[in-house]
């Protein structure tokens, strides 16, 4: 009964049966048809390579946040990263990477002082939406695979949802070059939203952040530099070898699999569910990605 | 500048001006008058330590879950976790501990069925609402020091959020004895709500979990025995001696300074915030909480 327990609990696919098995979000994705798949383009994926041997990829947004997008490009491409760590990890919050504190000079191309890429017009966008109340804006849905907050004043940002990459900055009007990046890792802190720019989010290695030991002086820095995470390198994937290219794929927001998908994550019906919630927030119906299968 | 965007980041606290220092959410909790604090009994606060000093600390909920805290009272007494480990981190899920696959025997006086205290009637609950929309209720607000749920069914749930403890459980209708228990490391699963009972919350040491290595089988379970993380004890705070008890107190949920803490969290105004959000959910307004001060 106990090895039932934990075998069981909170899982997500269906017990084998000999009923029909329960349509569920992984279900969908699962059967999602190749023409519901778009490939991310490789200047898109930003690889940043941990010691030990993780490797971190983060999806770029320039639908969102164009100038900061093309900024981490040339301080990808102009190795402004060399030498950079990890130097705070807020328990709930954030983890934050860059040379803090480093007067290196910005690579040629960088934008020094970026517009405030806070949020952008609705107009342009293909919104598919949520379909559930949003406590933070007007409504909630998706767009061309991002989660998207839409304000009354024809405006729509980019969620800080739990992985999502934000550029550090500070106070205002500084808007931050995009040298000093961070990632959610709790609680989907939305208050941010149309305070910082948001470039992104980590489709793999999430994990290699969130269980960083956590910060103890305030807001979660490191203390002492010997507890700073090496960073070895931060490459575009589109700057690789071709073989050595991390390609991946999300499910089309447009498309008939995420509808049904979203659908599912709001009214969750396999063994384990008794009473399906009948709704879901914004973050908690990450856009499926997943790798590109070979052809 | 760059150590100016690394200090000043998401900063919480006002920084240093001639003008009056805006009202924040720290500002409103550290101002809040002893009248405000409600001192947890001891007998709700158990105590796990984790190897290498680390201490958790849960505040029990038998307003919501009596029966399924009894059992966890009831276990703690019985030394039921002796030689419990956390077997399982998720990412972006849960942390799970206790005696999995054990064939342990139950102590004296744990009810090995208890009943679905899944919700319970909003009747006798005074309620503080939120005050905005809930994607996954009709209503959502605080009661005794807990974020609760409101359905229109007359129940109330405690809500999933972040740091937030439920019971472990098989298929329906098993509902968990409370040996097998979980803490919340990411994005609340608030779909859980009404479908596990949520026994407390983390209000200690959540870091010593959320920063554990992420199990890399099927659900985050670890594969090999020796990742399993030992727990040295587990104790209910009222079985220790008295000078040893740990004693925390959470703000009021009735008060004035809850009702104001509540306020400033939709509407951030410190210096570091341009657009406040206008809207907080349910688990960003975390329920404030101090270890009870030296009288």
């Amino acid at each position: 009964m106990l090895a039932l327990t934990a075998v069981s609990f909170l899982a997500l696919t269906a017990v084998q049966a000999p009923a029909p098995k329960p349509v569920t979000p992984t279900s969908i994705v699962e059967g999602a048809p190749a023409s519901a798949w778009t490939d991310i383009p490789a200047e898109d994926l930003l690889v940043m390579q941990l010691t030990g041997g993780k490797r971190v990829v983060i999806q770029l947004a320039p639908l969102f946040a164009p100038v900061h997008v093309a900024n981490i490009r040339a301080l990808a491409r102009g190795n402004w990263w060399e030498g950079a760590t990890v130097y705070r990890v807020q328990d709930n919050y954030v983890v934050q990477w860059g040379n803090n504190e480093s007067e290196r000079p910005l690579p040629a191309g960088v934008v020094e002082k970026p517009p405030a890429e806070y949020a952008r017009p609705q107009a342009g966008l293909t919104v598919h939406p949520l379909g559930f109340e949003d406590p933070y804006a007007a409504k909630a849905g998706f767009a061309s695979g991002w989660p998207v907050a839409l304000y009354d004043d024809g405006y729509a940002s980019l969620a800080h949802c739990y992985a999502y990459v934000g550029v550090g900055r500070g106070l205002s009007p500084d808007t931050g070059t995009g040298g000093e990046l961070y990632a959610v890792i709790g609680h989907a802190p939305r208050h941010l939203d149309r305070n910082i720019a948001v470039v992104g989010r980590v489709i793999e290695g999430i994990e290699h952040l969130s269980s960083l030991p956590r910060g103890t002086e305030a807001l979660g820095f490191y203390g002492q530099e010997s507890q700073y995470v090496p960073i070895e390198r931060i490459t575009l994937a589109s700057e690789l070898p071709a073989g050595d290219r991390p390609a991946f794929q999300y499910l089309d927001s447009s498309s008939d699999s995420f509808a049904a998908y979203v659908r599912a994550r709001a009214n969750r019906k396999d063994d384990f569910f008794i009473r399906p919630a009948g709704g879901v927030d914004l973050c908690n119906a990450a856009v499926p990605i997943r790798k590109t299968p070979a052809s």
